[in-house]
């Protein structure tokens, strides 16, 4: 669709147009939900002012990104997002040109932007990046890195910070505090003068017009100072539903040709009543009752991260040294319960997987026992200070890792499929999983008597039923939880271990299972054992197969000189898409079915 | 060596000593020096007011803390400083109660005086967090986000920010002109104001006298806006080589119970005249002439980091797309002289590998050729930016890995262990290495002509002279030097093609080479021909065994369901203590010597 030639108006019915379209469909197949309402206006304006076709649209994460798909050829399609084989809930290079880059994770907006600057510049074009991102995104070390770069270079670069006050309505660091000052603030009276400057500077005569009346439109004004020290000019806070505010302001920004934040106050799930400025609950939502709001709910069993949280919450009650971290994903990973619970000892620390990590580390040191709570691909953040900070000092920190394997809609960006590869070769690491509810709490009380380093990893959604006795973790034990007649062996990992356990009752052997427990250290005597009855192993677990569960078995099997043949049943080297995870793992070979196929 | 009753007077006498046995020892053994030099009043002021054993000493990065070491009961021992067996460069916790953690890698400081906060809080205890940080490390990402919680949650931390303009000299960033901004200001005339209110709200009657003393003894104070901005309070900035200024600015700090910020501007080699205010050349430096100054140089063949440098620069010189960058690391990693030559495009980003990584992602979108020049144990940082913003759009970004393998006397933080292991595993990413100078002039050619991304890594110091005729490189192919009469195989990757050409002279056989020169994608076609003629495998590559590329072989050779037993000559599973690297590689038993007796 193209606007440009839009008036004021007809971009009013396009705002409206988008978000009955988002409502609508939404409502049926789920989606991101509130900050996607929340963007309509800011999207529009960009799409009025710049050309996605050209001047790089980054949006941070991009979950909020779906207006930009319908403005751009995507309306009939959007019917399909975030199923298996439709639109991604991201912007994807490949689904638009309009798309700049993939984004999943937070708070990459700055840097990718001062790329593309620096590309621009190289190149002597004209076109300006122009970047979206939440005050949530804010809070994460690469933004700091890239403002730091920007405000030096001075690279015109369009910052559109969406402010829907996610970040304060939750306060977590001063960030957010700082930014609550500003919207706080009333009319700073300098502004005048920084537009007139402005205006003298950089437009031709005669356009005074325009220029006061841009002016006029921009009601709130106060200095960001924070960003003003780093060398980012700070305009705003602007009303981000105000379309007309919004263009002007945009069309300002522009013309400065430097780096400038444009501070926007929208509302989460503006034109939804019923979600206007809730924040979690209506962020990323399952189908709805338009009416009423009432969610469409499926029966589904006990997801892991709920029995995580509740064994933790117990744990935590009987040691009073446990203490624990989320990267801003309090409710998505549980914990906000045991923040409410133990408000002293469980911190959110916002989107900062890397103080996470090491702030734990210190906590280590000092004798509490910390639980880090995070999703695997988020975890990728805090790498290098898990090995500097954590293992190094071979300090009991205790990674909680959910997400483990396919995470389904989100797709790509949310895979968690490599923690077990990035993991399992530093030093000091204990790498071990449970294979169902009742061993998960299990590992959340042996991790607590560890005294090196541990990651437990544990999947989205629910495990697969596995009914075999529950005995004790013990360090780099394995338990076998069959013999079989057959010469074949599953080796399950995980809730690879109910996968390997669904596989065996649709095959037509006997076949052994063993749930592996750990990846390291591995249990040499257990596997020696197996490897005299059996000779043809199968190995079942969510993760990749590049130095994963069964590189680490095949390292065994090397240094003990043992010859058998083994079948990884692990991720293949490529990213995997986003859509149901039943449609995925079928794709990808992985259900019970296509295993019984594969191994015949 | 207690320091806690001693007069001023008494205490510069100390801070003479101090300097005179740095210069002693490190002139005739090697060293960081210069920033050591400029720390020590600071770090006298420090032990005179804190106390080492109780308060947490955190030294960010910690190459300045010898004055701490010689301190804390190691002053005879200093002797040994970074030889193998003997003290290490950093702080280290086995060798010293009054040692809080490890660090190497730089800016994890405030997170730990954060995590180390928190604790005490818990605990209920009067200790209080005490962080020397230096200028250079205030770019990174890490920081911020730990100020952020810092400055929200308030808890009494004091940061001494060691101002030597490291970052000043060489402005980096915007945080740079900040600092440099504050060093400029003149007194602040509400600081006063400030005192008194604390003094009013804190001090018991009567001490009215000291408190007068302390405002007497700052003489230069400005608002640091941009910290205040985010909630930590600011002093400074004061002489950080007056100890009385030092001392009394300490003690105020501490009283506050409060995070504070106290800037303090020192110079680099303070008290070496020769030194003094150098930045780069006396940071680290070898055995010197304490007269002159004259480095005491050992004839050595030319180091990989200088061919890599020279290749580049022509390649750049070919290719106009080529740019580059460097994370804080110019001289180190060469590429200073391609910054020289070409300011437009080759960037040193400050301590920021995050930032690096993905601005140079948007720049290979935009059609340019990144290379991001690095140390294997600095790219950790990045590891999230690769797989989500490089490899996830496969975008022909060039890692170019220095310090690949041991790094000799900086020790287990700085080790390149982990690169292969913690980069095979991403899809799209092309991991290959070459084996001596002209190969690797030739593989920094082949990356560019790459349309995926890839990692080529080298080592510090030279390569081992391997002499065999250079083929060019072709995407997964590997290179078979030599054939053997013997049924054994030597593998070689990167440097160990020099371990396994030296290994095999040694050898009373006549033992086939190849030079595998990809670990991603593997050469199956010839590794499946090696098979046929030798069946005894040895892998020659200084790398972590855990995900390594003995690992890769191992799954090709399950994958082709081929039987050969594989003995992998990389580090096993533990982190690698610093010194001399002929004798850290001897306690490997990695030397060639060592490795022909393994093999028999």
């Amino acid at each position: 669709m193209n606007i440009k030639d839009k008036s004021l108006e007809e971009l009013e019915t396009v705002s409206q147009d988008i978000r009955d379209r988002i409502i609508d469909v939404v409502s049926r197949k789920g989606g991101h939900f509130s900050s996607t309402l929340g963007a309509v206006e800011l999207t529009v304006g960009m799409h009025k002012v710049f050309d996605a076709y050209s001047d790089p649209f980054i949006f941070d994460v991009s979950h909020q990104c779906y207006p930009h798909k319908l403005l751009t050829g995507r309306w009939e399609e959007f019917e399909t997002i975030r199923q298996f084989g439709g639109l991604s809930g991201f912007t994807k290079p490949n689904e638009s040109d309009a798309d700049y880059f993939i984004a999943g994770h937070s708070s990459t907006s700055i840097s990718l932007a001062v790329g593309a600057a620096k590309s621009i510049k190289l190149k002597q074009e004209d076109r300006v990046p122009v970047v979206m991102i939440g005050d949530g995104s804010m809070t994460a070390g690469m933004v700091y890195e890239a403002l730091n770069e920007l405000g030096d270079l001075k690279l015109p670069v369009v910052i559109i910070l969406n402010d829907n006050e996610m970040s304060i309505a939750k306060p977590i660091g001063a960030i957010s505090k700082h930014l609550s000052k500003l919207l706080a603030g009333k009319t700073y009276q300098g502004f005048k003068d920084r537009v007139n400057t402005f205006i003298k500077n950089n437009m031709p005569e005669g356009t005074t017009y325009i220029a006061k009346r841009m002016e006029e439109a921009m009601k709130l004004i106060t200095p960001g100072i924070l960003f003003e020290e780093m060398g980012i000019d700070y305009i705003g806070p602007i009303d981000g539903h105000n379309l007309e505010e919004v263009i002007d302001t945009l069309e300002l920004a522009k013309g400065m040709k430097k780096p400038v934040i444009v501070h926007a106050r929208t509302v989460k799930g503006k034109g939804y009543e019923i979600a206007e400025g809730q924040h979690e609950h209506w962020h990323g939502v399952g189908p709805f009752n338009v009416e009423d709001g009432a969610f469409i709910k499926k029966a589904a069993p006990k997801a892991a991260t709920a029995v995580f949280a509740e064994a933790l919450c117990a744990l935590a009650c009987k040691h009073e040294n446990i203490v624990g971290v989320t990267a801003a994903m309090p409710s998505g990973t549980g914990i906000n319960k045991l923040m409410d619970k133990f408000p002293e000892r469980f911190w959110d620390v916002a989107i900062a997987e890397q103080h996470a990590v090491t702030s734990m580390a210190a906590m280590a040191k000092e004798g509490f026992k910390p639980y880090i709570t995070i999703y695997s691909t988020f975890l990728q953040r805090g790498f290098d200070q898990i090995i500097h900070d954590v293992c190094l000092m071979d300090l009991p920190v205790v990674f909680a890792i959910d997400r483990a394997g396919t995470v389904g809609n989100d797709g790509e960006t949310h895979q968690g499929a490599f923690d077990i590869s990035y993991l399992r070769f530093i030093p000091n690491m204990i790498v071990f999983a449970p294979r169902d509810n009742a061993t998960l709490e299990e590992g959340l009380s042996f991790a607590y008597t560890l005294t090196s380093p541990s990651a437990i990893r544990y999947p989205r959604g629910a495990f697969m039923e596995v009914d075999f006795p529950i005995v004790p973790f013990e360090l780099g034990k394995a338990q076998i939880l069959k013999e079989g007649k057959s010469k074949k062996l599953f080796i399950g990992y995980g809730a690879g271990v109910g996968r390997a356990c669904e596989t065996e009752k649709l095959h037509d052997e006997d076949i052994a299972i063993v749930d592996l427990r750990f990846v390291k250290p591995i249990d040499s005597e257990c596997l020696k054992d197996l490897a005299t009855r059996y000779d043809e192993w199968y190995v079942f677990s969510d993760s990749q197969k590049q130095g994963g569960v069964g590189s680490a078995i095949l390292e065994f099997l090397n240094e003990e000189n043992i010859n058998i043949k083994l079948t990884s049943f692990e991720y293949e080297d490529s990213f995997i898409e986003h859509g149901d995870t039943k449609l995925v793992e079928q794709s990808l070979s992985l259900a019970p079915e296509d295993l019984v196929k594969r191994i015949k």
